[in-house]
Order: structure tokens, then C-alpha cells, then sequence
């Protein structure tokens, strides 16, 4: 029996790995099967039985009949679950150790920077100024993870490691050791007052868009040697609010960002987040997807269903993630 | 019987923490002995039995023919044991878990911030350029740490977790779970060439006096995707030759280096070190001694001695740490 065709649908990669590239790579670890890009290559529709994408056009899911898979090409499945002719299959979502591996790297990298005051420090480099200053241990501070997935879990566990008291919230009650663990809404306070660092690593849901404002950020504590609090997004961007970011950096509310995630991304040119003395932007590259562990993760994906074993890392569309 | 006078003879140390602040915290620990600040309080020298110092002027401990035990509050003794007239007594070394995580943060920082390439997106930042880079996953790099004591030990711990590749070297042969150990001078080059963030932690002796220098870096591997290697120097300013450092940062033999130590401290603001786009400074604050941890653990050692219990982190002088 022929093996179905596994259809690629990609928009909105970045430069290094273009469509062609991720083709190229999918040929190599599908060596067995056919691989076509959509929309460009010609296919027979009812030969596709996997699709792997990333933010497809609306409606190119649901022109495949024999559709018995959708690989979402990324940890966030936002884009691809606001598809209103989104087929009812199974969607598999990316969630392997490389993955999970950078944005701990990311995470780390930023608590830390905050934390040892790095870039004042920069500063004073710029004017030839060698100047001490007070610098507290790590256990002075509180670090609150919201999202507590596989992503959130894994970061958590350095930080702890490295020293700071590390509590997480999610919507779910969840249980990790040595990290205080608060869940909900009615326990949103309560994690927020004992947090100096926020580490933002929650799905975009319409539970969670624009969770990230005034009002949450006010809630934050302010006693610790960090003074004013610091946010660390690197989640989505329809997680937080701009304005008032910006607003809250300038009143002293918060004392400092590092945003990896934007309203709108590629972030325009003339935002004035890029300029803000407070604020670190980096272009949406916390966590890289490394197409070669992820083509080998869709393949091994792949056989397993194909050998009648339960996919893994299923989306649940209700939830959003 | 009265207890022996405690002794502080303190120089250089940071503004925030003055030898006036240093006998204030010590006389709350050891709240039933006399404290005394040399050279400027009266003492009769005869019933001082401890001295706590940083860099105390030559001579001054050789004057107190009671001394015991010496406590240097600080992880480094090579100034202290510069002194000629140092008496034959134990020296004991700040080795406490707070200096140790101020180092590990450091290190852990200044590693993913070159493997990150946080300061070239810094750069792009201030262009307003999006420019998602090409990144890498901690695993495609060697770390090496030279100098496997406490410090390093503990470092090697959190840069495995994040996934990086670490090695250690050391004079005298060390085992670490994970990490590949490397010791002498004859195995320094297989140490060399499988390492491409190289953190020094070493103590200053005549023996590594001036070992970081070009045909040194010129050994480091450049076949990493970070391409050419990067220096970060926590350890002492007369590890490393500057002069080198600068011509190997200007010819691609160095990719960037982070240096918290200078062969003259502070840095002078004419020292080209300040400006190298390639050179982060940080003013010798890698990891701060916490004067309320160190206190009290310079009072539990004295209460140790004086059960009878043997003293803990005694210095060899002939190896100089």
C-alpha cells in the first residue's frame, strides 16, 4: 500500500528556514513518503493523510479529505485553533526536549540579567565607570512562572536550582517539587504578591489575552533589593498589553521588561518599545524550533500512529492547548 | 577566662561594605568577644587570638604573637599569602554556599549571554532591527572551566543541566559526574581544544600566574557555530594578559570575552578594555561576599576551633589556595 503524502503548509517562518528548507528536510526524514509543499506543489487531495504546518492559510486544512493528522510546527497552537474550517483531527503540537531545552536557556539568560542588574552594568561600561553595585543573592527573590507546562516546569526546576524561591501559577492545579504552585483565578493574588520576576510562558487562549496589564502587574511585590518588579514575556504577545507596559515602566511600576513576543510581529520599526530605557527586545527567538529535531519528532510521530500507538502531546482545541 | 580578641584588618574592600560596617556585623556575631578594627583601635596585641582579612597591610598579623587562626574573608587568598611576614598559622578561606551561588549566577549568565548572542541582538535593539539570528542549542557547545574547586564544581552542575558540553581542568586530578576532568599541564590542550566558552575560576599562584594568553586562546576549538571562542575571566586579574586579550579580540582569535578581574583594579577610564566592542566589564563583582553569611561563618569556624573540632577550608600556602 502507498504511504499517504504528508503535506506541508508553512507562512510566516523565519529567513534560515524557509518552506523549501523545511521540504527538503521532511524529504529526508520521510525518505519513504511523498512530501509537498502547500499551496505550490501539485497533489492529489485525497492522497494527504499527515499535514505539519505553521500558521496555514485558513481553509487549506479543510480541502484535505483523507486528513488523519495535523502537526502543529511549534509549542503555540493560537494560530492554527483560529481557523474556523479547522478540521475535528487529532493536532499533535511540538514539545520535545530541544525545544524546551532553549526557552530554559532564554528564561535563565533573562531572570539572571535582571537579577545581576546587567545591563545598568553595561551602562556604567559605556561610560567607563567602574562602579559596585549592591548586588543581592538570588535567594532574595521571588521568581512566578505563569504557565506550568512542560515549558514552565522545566525552567522552574533551574531556577530553583540556581538559588530563587520560584513559585508558577496555571489555570490547572498543578504540583512540582519545590516550586509553590498556585492555580485559577482566585489564586492569581496571592502568586503575583510573592513575585518580584515574571516569567510569562502562557497559551493564548481567549482566557489569557491581555492577561498581562495594569491591574496585574500592579499586584506584583515591590519589597524586595529588585525595587520595582520585573516582566519577562516570552509567550505570545496577545498575552500582554503594550500601552500599558509601556505606561508602568515609565511610572516605576514595573522596573524593567525583556519582551521576546510583540502585538505585532516583526515589531514595527517605529514602536517605542524598541527605545525604551527599560526594555529588552529580542525578535521572537526564545525558543527556535531546530527543524532537524523537529522533522525527526513529526516522523517518529508518524510511525508510532501508523503502528497503532497513541499520538503524543495532542491539543485539546476546547482549551487551546 | 576571657575570650580571645577578634581582629579585623581589612583593606579594599567595596564602598558598600567599609571596615567600620565589617566590625559592626562582626561584633553582632560574636557579641561576647572584644572586636577590634587594626591599625586603628587600642589593642593589646597579646590577647588577640583571631584576625578576619582582606588584604591586610604587610606586617600587621606578624605583630600578634597570640594569633591562632586567620580568616580570609574572601575566596582568594593570593594577596594575603604575598605577604612575607605571614605567620606559620592555619589560614582559613570564605568557602560558604552564598559565594558559591553569586559565582554560579555569574557564570551561568555571562555563558548564555555570548551563547545567546544577547549583546549582538542588543545592538540590534538599538537599530529597531527585527533580525531573528541563527541560534543553537546549548549542546553544540564545550564549556570548559578552569579550576574545579567549589566554584567551578558547582558551575559545571548548572551548565550541564542547561545542556552545554562541560569539561573542567584542574592542577591536580578531579572527578564531577557529567563532566569530562582534565588535569596538569600536559592534558591542557586536549582540554583546549574541546572547549569554546572557556570560564576561568583558578586562583593566582606563581604556577597560573599570566596562563591566560594568546597561545592559550589560540588553542581553544573554532568549529563550533558559535566560530570563534569566548574568554569570561571570574577569577583574578593576574590570570590573565590584557594586551593579549585585546590583540586576539582585534584578529578573530577570540570572538568576545567577559572579564569581571584586571590586572590593575578598578580599571582605569583610559584603559582600552573599557571600549572593545567585543568586552564585557564587570567591575569585580562577580560574587559579592555576603558580610552577614561571611560573619557568621567565620564565628561558627571560631566556635568550631575552640570545641576542639578541626577548623574547615584551611589554605595549603606552598599551593597558594
Amino acid at each position: 500500500m502507498e504511504k499517504g503524502t504528508l503535506a506541508l503548509a508553512i507562512t510566516g517562518g523565519s529567513d534560515n528556514w524557509s518552506p523549501a528548507r523545511w521540504k527538503a528536510r521532511f524529504g529526508e526524514v520521510c525518505a519513504d513518503r511523498r512530501v509537498v509543499l502547500l499551496p505550490d506543489d501539485a497533489c492529489a487531495p485525497d492522497d494527504v493523510a499527515y499535514a505539519a504546518v505553521w500558521k496555514p492559510r485558513h481553509g487549506v486544512l479543510a480541502a484535505l479529505p483523507a486528513l488523519r493528522v495535523i502537526f502543529n510546527l511549534g509549542a503555540g497552537v493560537d494560530a492554527l485553533v483560529a481557523d474556523p474550517t479547522l478540521p475535528d483531527l487529532p493536532v499533535v503540537r511540538v514539545a520535545d526536549a530541544d525545544l524546551t531545552g532553549r526557552m530554559t536557556e532564554y528564561v535563565v539568560l533573562h531572570v539572571l540579567a535582571h537579577h545581576r542588574r546587567l545591563f545598568a552594568l553595561r551602562a556604567d561600561q559605556q561610560r567607563h565607570l567602574w562602579q559596585p553595585r549592591e548586588q543581592w543573592a538570588a535567594g532574595a527573590l521571588g521568581v512566578g512562572i505563569m504557565g506550568l507546562g512542560v515549558l514552565g516546569a522545566d525552567a522552574a526546576q533551574v531556577l530553583r536550582r540556581l538559588g530563587f524561591q520560584v513559585a508558577g501559577w496555571s489555570a490547572h492545579p498543578k504540583s512540582i517539587e519545590g516550586v509553590a504552585c498556585f492555580a485559577g483565578r482566585e489564586q492569581l493574588s496571592a502568586f503575583l504578591r510573592r513575585t518580584n520576576i515574571l516569567v510569562c510562558l502562557l497559551p493564548l487562549t481567549p482566557q489569557t489575552r491581555h492577561i498581562l496589564d495594569r491591574a496585574l502587574f500592579a499586584q506584583l511585590d515591590r519589597t524586595s533589593p529588585l525595587g520595582a518588579p520585573v516582566l519577562i514575556n516570552a509567550g505570545r504577545g496577545g498575552l500582554q498589553v503594550e500601552r500599558d507596559i509601556l505606561a508602568c515602566l515609565d511610572d516605576g511600576t514595573l522596573g524593567g521588561a525583556t519582551l521576546d513576543v510583540f502585538e505585532t510581529e516583526p515589531l514595527p520599526p517605529d514602536s517605542p518599545l524598541w527605545s525604551h530605557p527599560g526594555l529588552v527586545v529580542t525578535p521572537h527567538n526564545a525558543a527556535d524550533t531546530d527543524p532537524d529535531a523537529i522533522a525527526a519528532y513529526v516522523a517518529a510521530q508518524i510511525a508510532r500512529f501508523e503502528a497503532g500507538e497513541p499520538l503524543q502531546n495532542v491539543v485539546d482545541p476546547a482549551r487551546g492547548y
